[in-house]
């Protein structure tokens, strides 16, 4: 992840060190904007009221409020002052002793499911015999709602217990799931508000959504097959989702907005949308089993897609989620869905890449893995790079399954 | 609903007259009482530290974090003092002055599926042909997460828009939900938090949950039916819930508690409770047309049922939904699922009461109703009452259908 946080990416986070509140922070190379110290030196003056207040809120969610505006302003403000390091020393803490915290309060997640190579993938695995893509799949952006109360930035996920029956089973059991998984996502945050009943149109979404992270749709396959009829996945979801602690902004991803995926059949109008809103995204998961760590084995990548391929984009998600009249809230978190490709390596989970178990994964050092066991170490990593282009990287969102205690 | 808010009852709720700040009261008769003032009076002294402070927030979550030993400390104190109507005067503001807002800041709603007669009459209606009663039914708590954003105490809903496709179109179209539906549910408010990793058994349910609201899960069936596979519902129901302003506790409802029902299936051992969770609570639901309104012709009853013959109970339901280590946090809402008997004028819903539109519901004054149409009133109506005991009742909460702008 080296040079991922260039000056021309500058992604915001919630970050604290010893002993000290919450702040905004805004990642630079190796080191930490202080925000509220850049506030206080007058650095923001005149792009909204109150900056210091604004930046030392122990969440983005007051920031976001500014409008895209403000958020383009701040960036472009910190860019010129980050360019003269003397002037900019005063404000950076070395990134190795910032903490980093949840960066919004969310108000609600929604959890997409818009590749259609994935739904394909689990149309097949979980409905054999049937069309894998249900009818409605490309008219609508179909999603489901997931638990706020657990998603975080951890870099421990519990290993779930839940209800599960083998399809040889005369009952149901109760116990520590066998089918953990990962889901390789992006999730946008959105910065702006809606008026209730005012739905968004697709053209304006660039004014309500505010940046990308890297999110992980932990899933627990053997419950989701059990649970999963008629309402949609409940537990087997609903004990994490991890994001990546540094929020990118679309300003910063502009140059990598591509064009939009041509449609395969044409949507209804309130979900059309001219400008780009696909994304050159270069993505990847590598593996790390509790033996590969100790014996300082690399994590192996198992993983490696593109996010341009998405069957939907956010703009046709959030006008989908308003188009009902529904309030999103600024801290409110849409899931991409599963993102993966037609081809071997290019699935973004194990339920794809081992076909529900049945074709086990080789690791590095000999052992192999359908799903997740207790000590490997997942990693997610993404980021836009293009010859003549800044390279703008998400980090990493980095995470170890423990045991159901 | 004359008689529902007793000294026996005391429900909790957020008020404020006109131009004051939001703080916490308690209904008693046609009267609130204003906890910040009675708590300034010393009235709560010694039963959790600073309740001026806590009763002047503006919802009862930090109340609810006090743990059930304060709630129901709180309510013996108020029922003492209320006992005394001298004394009393000084805190009391007529119901009538006071204007009700949300009770709580909800961080999670989640909707349950647990009368088994709904599940096995909406079973009919959507997979005709099958067992209406899926084989995961009768060992799951089935649920879904629903929005947060558009959950409040609002006498007004929208028609929301969708996309929907009848059986013999071609393509789908976009526009005002022709199906508009209510479900008459109650609602649980979680008042601790748990840890995460911890779940919740149901013999330890009393002390994490405070309190029930009527609570309405508006639903456009025909965008339902379009939308629901494979995910679940979303838009359908995301553009509205509503519930009534104040939360009756769980101690008020103590003499009402009734024998489970007999599970059909022993369920797993994570999911027996032998305490009594059931609720002998009286529902009806009443429709008034905007003609009828302007005649001046009450609203007609058009549904009559008992909560206590639900399958799945809401012990059982905080159990399950913590059982994977899932975190509930205060203010948190469980909507039951809709309450529905086996016989006509019991069904929680019109989707049911007519057939999903087969057969027409008359009212009182010539006009008939397969779906809600704008301008129609719907009233919710609760209570539990027993010769011998006091009523515990809910209020109302009522609702008119307002057409989509």
């Amino acid at each position: 992840v080296n040079g991922d946080f260039s000056l021309e990416n500058l992604p915001f986070g919630i970050f604290s060190r010893d002993g000290e509140r919450r702040s905004v922070g805004v990642a630079f190379g190796d080191d930490v904007v202080d925000m509220p110290k850049a506030a206080r030196a007058r650095t923001f003056d005149g792009i909204f009221p109150n900056p210091v207040a604004i930046f030392e809120s122990p969440t983005l969610n007051a920031f976001l409020e500014t409008g895209h505006g403000a958020w383009r302003a701040t960036r472009e403000r910190l860019q010129s002052v980050l360019r003269d390091k003397a002037r900019a020393k005063d404000f950076l803490v070395p990134r190795a002793l910032a903490r980093m915290h949840m960066p919004v309060e969310i108000g609600d997640y929604v959890d997409f499911y818009s590749s259609i190579e994935h739904a394909t993938n689990v149309g097949k695995l979980f409905r054999p015999g049937g069309d894998p893509i249900l009818p409605n799949y490309r008219h609508i952006p179909i999603g489901y709602h997931g638990r706020t109360s657990t998603v975080s930035i951890a870099d421990k996920v519990r290993r779930p217990s839940g209800q599960t029956k083998a399809p040889d089973a005369t009952a149901p059991a109760f116990g520590p799931s066998r089918q953990l998984d990962f889901e390789l996502e992006l999730g946008f945050i959105v910065g702006l508000s809606n008026d209730e009943g005012r739905p968004i149109a697709p053209d304006d979404a660039a004014d309500y959504l505010f940046g990308i992270v890297l999110l992980s749709d932990w899933s627990a396959r053997d419950v989701q097959a059990w649970e999963g009829q008629p309402l949609g996945p409940f537990l087997s979801k609903s004990f994490a989702t991890t994001i990546s602690p540094w929020v990118v902004t679309l300003d910063a991803l502009a140059p990598y907005r591509v064009a939009n995926r041509p449609p395969d059949v044409e949507p209804l109008e309130y979900l059309r949308v001219d400008a780009p809103w696909a994304f050159d995204i270069e993505l990847s998961v590598s593996l790390q089993s509790r033996t590969m760590q100790q014996a300082r084995t690399e994590p192996k990548e198992i993983v490696r897609v593109n996010f341009r391929n998405m069957y939907w984009n956010a703009a046709q998600q959030l006008a989908h989620l308003t188009s009902n009249g529904s309030i999103v809230r600024p801290g409110d978190l849409l899931g991409s869905g599963t993102i993966s490709g037609t081809e071997e390596g290019s699935y973004g989970s194990l339920l794809e890449a081992t076909s529900r178990g049945a074709r086990p994964l080789a690791l590095t050092n000999g052992e192999t893995r359908t799903f997740l066991e207790d000590g490997d170490t997942v990693v997610m990593r993404g980021a836009a790079a293009r010859p003549g282009l800044p390279r703008i990287g998400f980090g990493e969102l980095r995470a170890s399954i423990a045991p159901f205690a």
